[in-house]
This record gives structure tokens, sequence and C-alpha cells, in this order.
């Protein structure tokens, strides 16, 4: 390899920066995401790998502000749905903030394109393998968010059937993330589902191991 | 936000760097992995986000040679069977360097695990949103990889069910990625399927819309 095209030290420490302090943000501050900036993150989203090279990934801005409200209640909706199926978990749920929808700079949506008929790599998990490079682009667009400065959320809280026809997407299309971008105050130091004592994270060694699935469960 | 969270120019240009160089690597170079390089990897991956924090990513290091023997015929198999799906291109496609599971220094396979019942943020999208997560956790190590000046390549040439059965995968259970990961003597400039002439990448512009899916298809 030659020397320019090795990563430094200092570089390598950035890259993993980003990937360690990256977090699902909920709580966003005022203030407006720089044009320019988003513009990076989406190309930061489209350099993602894809299978095939079929960049399934779509970008949808949502700037209509009745569209936004329309959103805003179908997250609400689900929301609900949530507490219900939790059962005994459901207020505290509640109690959680779980979504930005309302609060963040940008809101944007990440959506499957309709199938294009790709075969390489994708004979045997046509779905799973689109769905993965959208995935890819979304972790691509939320590292580079988080080097912006910026918080990004994930929030899958919808109904895809009614999120697919507020957005028009054609048949065959499937939203795959509703997206909360913009400025936040801080970032939370650890997953706020963790520190919001919802749940505790695995620890990686039980999640690793060496040719075959170990008797005792991963 | 306090001055030691935000990051600076440098490490915003790193991070950009490792998602605009980060690719799909098919050649690789002799040498080893290190434990404390590969270690770094896995804990990346395990950085990534997940639905409700369910962390439903599992990695296999295929260190076993017969086994590894036995990934490799599985990925001829499907190679065949891919170019016999693509008619036309199928000798095009027998011509290209699509895997490098024989020659790659480590052998990983990324699995989704058996569904553990979480239901925060996924009661609508319960295998998509888990399989989005592994998808995320792979990307991080793949990232993190190019850091590393370590070549990464993302092999969905398989049956899942056959290697499901290699590994001895529990019910529900699912191969998601075999990852061909080591030294490299160079990394491609461009996506290697654009470079052989396979395939064109799509301009950002074409992916990216306001408010609806456009009248003209994204």
């Amino acid at each position: 390899m030659t020397p320019e095209s090795a990563f430094s030290t200092a570089e390598q420490a950035a890259v993993y920066r980003a990937i360690h302090e990256r977090r699902d943000m909920r709580h966003f501050a005022p203030g407006a995401v720089d044009e320019t900036v988003l513009a990076r993150l989406f190309e930061a989203a489209h350099a993602a790998p894809s299978v095939g090279l079929m960049q399934p990934w779509r970008f949808l801005r949502i700037r209509d502000p009745q569209l936004r409200a329309a959103i805003i209640d179908l997250v609400g909706v689900e929301r609900q749905a949530t507490a219900q199926a939790l059962g005994i978990r459901g207020g505290e749920f509640l109690n959680l903030k779980v979504e930005g929808v309302r609060d963040c700079s940008e809101l944007l949506v990440a959506a499957l394109a309709p199938d294009d008929g790709t075969v390489f790599g994708r004979r045997t998990l046509a779905h799973e393998t689109a769905l993965a490079s959208v995935a890819c682009a979304i972790q691509n667009l939320w590292l580079a968010a988080r080097a912006e400065n910026l918080g990004l959320g994930w929030v899958s809280l919808f109904d895809p059937a009614a999120l697919a026809a507020l957005l028009h997407l054609p048949p065959g299309a499937r939203p795959v993330a509703i997206l909360c971008l913009g400025p936040v105050a801080e970032f939370y130091p650890r997953p706020m589902l963790e520190l919001a004592g919802w749940r505790a994270a695995r620890p990686l060694a039980d999640l690793v191991c060496d040719n075959r699935w170990p008797e005792e469960a991963l």
C-alpha cells in the first residue's frame, strides 16, 4: 500500500470516535442545517456499498409543514399502538422521549426503491440485500452527521403502508426510516435507552464466536 | 455543545475519507490481521445502532480450514447459479473477480440472531429493523477496517439455508453476510463493478427529492 492510501493514527482515531460517539438522538436544539452540510451528508450516504451496485436508497426531504404534521401524527399513532403492545411496560414507554420528529431541524425519509431486477449478489437474498444497502447508506449519513456535530435519530415508529401513501411511493418502494436531523445541545454519553434504564446493552463477548454457533446460544 | 464534544475539521475530514475510500474488496494480499485490530473492529461493529437496543448481530469467525473450504464451495455453487440466472451476461460475470473467500486473511460471517421478542420500534417492521441493525454493524466494521488499512468484502453469493446448516445456526437465526477481511495491496480507486464496466453508478441528484416521490420515478 502506498503511504498516501494509508490512514494515519490521528485519522484512525477520528473514525473510531465517530463510530463510538454516534447516538440515536431524540432531543434536538433550534437551528438550521446548512445546505452545504446537508449535501455532504447525502454524498456520504450515497458512498455506501450496495449489492450489485444497485444503489437502492432514495431520500425524501420533508420541507412541507403540512406533510411534516401528517408524519408527526402517524408516528403518534404508532407510539400509542406500541405502548399497547408492550403491555405492562407501556406506561414506562410512554414516559420515554422516543423520537424528535417535531423538534428536529430537518426531517428526512429513507426509502427502498422498487426492485430494479438486479441479480448480481442477490439471487438468494433479494429483499434482504437491497434493504441492507439502504441501512448502510443511513449509517454513513449518521456517522457523517456526528462528525458535522449534528444529531440524527432513526424513527421506525410508523405504519409503512400509511407512510408510503403519504409520500406517494410507487408500488414496490418501501419507507425504511424517518430520520430526524439537526443541531443538538449535547450528545448522550451512552445510548439513551440505557441511560433511561429501559434495557441493558449486551457484552460484545457474548456475540462473537468461532466457527459454529455455540451450544449455549449466542 | 461543549468544545470537547465537537469534531475538529481534521477529524471530519478523516471520517469522510473513510466513507469515501471504503471499497468492497475482492483482491487480498498475504498477511494476518492483528488480534488487537480485530478486537477493535468487532467493538466498532458492536457500537452500531439497533432497534430497541436489541443488538441482533452475531459474528462467527471462521478459523477451521475445513469449514472455510466448505464455505468456498458453497460460494462457488452460488456463483455458477448466478451466472445461469444472468443469462446473456453470465459469461461476463464469470470473468469478474466477485469474492475473496479463498484469499482473505480472516473469514467472518455476520448473522441475524433469532428474534428476542423486542417490540420497541419494530411492531410494524420486525424483520426489517432487525436486519437493518445488522447491516449498520457491518458498515461500522467496514469503515473501521478501511481506517485500519484493511480491506473488507461483503459476499452475498450463498444459499442462506445451506450456510445456516454449515454454521449450526439455531432456528430463526439467519446468515446475512460472508465477510472477507485482510490486508490488500491497494484499494480500488472506484467501486470495482464500475472499474470493470459491469454497471455505471447513478448520480446522487436522481436519488434525492423533496416531500413526495416525483412523477418521473426517482
